[in-house]
């Protein structure tokens, strides 16, 4: 029999097994796009480096003088002796140009009641306006990037600013994807009317791409339990994660299950209440984790996505792996068994959802999928029109049109 | 003196201004993630590709008879000869298996009264029930995905599921990203504490990389106008895209500016109200789109978010570029000054949004980036605490703990 946990549970059941690596390996900024840091990053400067200008201005010791001498001009980039200022003089500086030590102020240009060539006249004015302190945003030595984070645009603008180009991240795990069913073609063959393609091993091997995972396309399963066994002995020493579709439901053969065990598989659970997806099962192989996920295309896509991915992320060693889920607006009605828990296609749009076809899609139409573009996972629930729900987009993405300005 | 317009209108003015390219390649879909499509894609067989069993169950034609022989069992992948049923006759029959086309109905083995080896009792049962119709979901010659699509894993299954291993799509844009500034150090140099890194040159390269362009870098620009004029001469005609950053304000020397209108650039603006961003210029030169960006890594790597990916899609033949915002509440209050466009950084998560450090970074700050997940475009009005605003997400991902489920 098929276990009956929600789907809830199978997904805690699966995070809290998972042993996060610690396998580090040495990166390039450049290369290092969707890695997560194996490390704290330390601050190697300040930021400001150096005290500078804000605005392209005039630098001045605040004091009563409102008449200042212009002595001098620095740009962004100038390299000089630090030097004192009288409290009637000032210097023409330009943004991001270093301010000397005397100097606590600068005043833009078109704020200036008067300028000349030789001399300004200032109005009153705050002290230490315009001016960016050293250190005022970044001390060095400080944690710069916390362990975990993945590496986006954002984080290599912060490491370029410090000068830091290499950076330790974990060694992502080795994957292997299998699929059963020795009748399917590869899409790259000729198949007849009544044959069909292998879907889920390039599905689920894209969407492992997309989020920064490789996998290696093993193949089809070996037919007998004896061969599958073997098989499985020589690829769990190679693989971190074993991932199957297909053959692991009561009305197939149950070899897959069967050649698991032999190899000393834990089962987490086989079978979760879910709708589509229901026949799946999670285990720890010594150290290799094994998701046997299945054969209908559309319930293992989603299982991958909402189950297996998060997994593999904490397995990574990333600190966030929980869907940053969005607010939205339950566009049309649809009816589902509120016994059950759901995971649910729809369209996500300009801040709005919509269930695919009134969720009256099968687990088989591919369609669905490429029409939709985030999954709302609902737990032994109804779900009413303009209901506020929590949605997980695929990928936020672009709209052909969105009006997305606050005006 | 810099223009005036809007933030809005500068976006819409660069996406107006953009001719989609025609230039196509073949890509096979194992490489294809991220590409855009470019003819649409025609179903090159129905989807089911035959009628069969969308249950583990018996097959029959749906008559008076309660009572059927089990004349026959059919596995998926199974191929046989056509046949016909007699009322009084059904077939034992897997999920996904073909079915015969005398059959109608199929009905799962829980449901049945009666099963025995040679004979099973059915209920009443609706005729057509679990069999999916050859053709139901797709037909042969139908258009399956639209010029423009992005492909993504959930295309490449459905490619995958049709034998479709290889698709025309768009020839992106050949992309420079050049820096002005002859004092700024490259991040793999040393530097003095009085010296700074080029921080834009790779945080926009990491920003286009993430959203599947390339670019070159490639270095800063000669500190001559008419070196400059030269090079720039030189780039458009290698180039479809030229991207700079900074020396176009009005502070700054002004050959940046002077040297593209040497080369014949037409410029569409030169100023932006937004804050930051506002020295900004956009201008197409000949058939080379130039972005010249802000110094301010701040800005420009935010003006580079959010005018210039959407113009890059556009150019590249994406049928989507408008960001597809999520509403979020705000959840802390912060002034700003509603006679201006603003581009507000923040944090996304959980559904809702928080403004980084109550707008009170400079455009400096890159940890207000790296801190940040999202961005508020705001058109000259205010904020207020708990509204609703539409926000953009650099990236839905994933955070330290959100309940995502509908429960």
């Amino acid at each position: 029999m098929l276990d009956k946990i929600s789907f809830k549970e199978a997904f805690f059941k699966v995070i809290d097994n998972i042993t996060p690596t610690n396998l580090k390996k040495s990166m390039y900024i450049d290369r290092a796009l969707g890695e997560f840091l194996a490390e704290d990053v330390i601050a190697k400067r300040d930021a400001p480096a150096f005290s500078n200008s804000a605005m392209d201005g005039f630098g001045f010791k605040k004091s009563e003088n409102k008449k200042l001498k212009v002595i001098k001009t620095i740009y962004a980039g100038d390299k000089y002796e630090d030097f004192e200022i009288k409290n009637d003089e000032c210097v023409r500086i330009m943004t991001g140009a270093k301010v000397p030590s005397g100097i606590d102020t600068v005043i833009p240009i078109e704020k200036c009641v008067e300028v000349n060539e030789d001399y300004i006249v200032i109005p009153e004015i705050k002290k230490g306006a315009n001016i960016r302190i050293k250190g005022e945003e970044i001390k060095k030595g400080e944690i710069l990037i916390k362990k975990g984070e993945e590496i986006t645009p954002e984080i290599i603008a912060l490491l370029s600013s410090q000068g830091i180009v290499n950076v330790k991240t974990f060694i992502k795990p080795k994957i292997a994807i299998l699929s059963t069913g020795n009748e399917l073609k590869e899409p790259f063959e000729e198949a007849d009317e009544d044959e069909i393609y292998n879907v889920n091993s390039y599905a689920i091997k894209a969407l492992l791409q997309k989020n920064g995972f490789d996998a290696d396309l093993i193949g089809i399963i070996p037919d007998t339990l004896e061969k599958t066994i073997e098989f499985i002995q020589l690829l769990k020493n190679r693989y971190d994660v074993i991932i199957t579709t297909g053959g692991i439901s009561f009305g197939d053969a149950d070899f897959i299950y069967e050649a698991f065990l032999k190899n000393n598989l834990k089962p987490l659970f086989r079978g979760i209440m879910v709708k589509p997806g229901r026949p799946t099962m999670v285990g720890i192989m010594n150290k290799t984790y094994v998701f046997a996920l299945p054969g209908n295309p559309l319930s293992s896509y989603l299982n991958a996505f909402a189950l297996m991915l998060p997994a593999l992320r904490k397995l990574s060693g990333a600190n966030k792996y929980f869907y940053n889920f969005v607010y939205a607006k339950n566009k049309s009605e649809f009816k589902l068994n509120p016994n059950k828990d759901h995971t649910i296609l729809g369209k996500f749009e300009c801040g709005e959802w919509e269930v695919y076809k009134n969720y009256k899609y099968g687990s088989s139409m591919l369609s669905a999928l490429s029409n939709s573009n985030s999954l709302v996972i609902v737990s032994k629930r109804e779900v009413i029109k303009e209901e506020i729900l929590k949605v997980i987009p695929f990928n936020i993405g672009f709209s052909e049109n969105c009006d997305f300005f606050n005006d």
